[in-house]
């Protein structure tokens, strides 16, 4: 069975689990960010995927990237560039991030990874976001 | 013919073109750190990218993996954990970092990009580890 990192899990809420990975909407209002994690026990680097699993994550690195556009439409603070990044020094567990940026961003142009404390959506909000999310996931 | 963006031109040292990629020796003796530009131009994101280029740069962000390893490895400084991004804030050129990090390297567990400043290779020591680079990455 699937074993997510606890702290990946208190730190996103889940979306739906594709073919390879579950993806999950990362609980900061301050970006448009979505977390893929392979659903593979014991992965650390990308070099452990197989070939096919591979090609399949970045399809959905891809399909994640066009839900995270969709939830910056939503917003009415459309994405300027996609972040994408696999770092995993805090959770070693393999997990890919995407992540929406604006030149208006609190960060920008520097990485988001540490920046600052996380805001949590409001309850409605992140329903609303999560739908959305997920509908532009599985088309 | 393909151009590349003078910034990552001049911060980094060329290593080799790849089938896809020019794979470049980041000049930062504080990481072991290759960087690779698909060479097409007029690329931003990954979505732009074909999908058999993008099977290709899985390819070849594996294999910069193992030649940062082999970075990390030669300078007595084994990489713990590979981090790699595209991002893409400052220099919107499509390029992908793959970077060498451990637990008592400056910015751990910190991303890299915008930290501090680089540290330039001494000369020599940037011919012995762009020739590994080579090798590995040729392999």
């Amino acid at each position: 069975m699937f074993a997510l990192d606890p702290r990946l899990e208190t730190s996103s809420i889940f979306l739906v689990d594709l073919p390879l990975c579950q993806a999950r909407l990362q609980a900061d209002v301050r970006w448009s960010w979505i977390v893929l994690i392979p659903r593979r026990n014991g992965l650390r680097e990308l070099e452990d995927l197989a070939p096919d699993d591979l090609e399949e994550l970045m399809r959905e690195i891809l399909s994640a990237g066009r839900a995270v556009r969709a939830i910056g439409d939503s917003a009415g603070r459309p994405v300027e560039k996609l972040n994408v990044g696999a770092l995993g020094n805090v959770v070693a567990q393999l997990h890919i991030h995407i992540v929406g940026r604006r030149s208006d961003d609190p960060a920008w142009p520097g990485p988001v990874w540490g920046f600052g404390a996380p805001i949590d959506y409001a309850a409605e909000e992140a329903s609303a976001v999560v739908a959305l999310a997920r509908a532009n996931l599985k088309a």
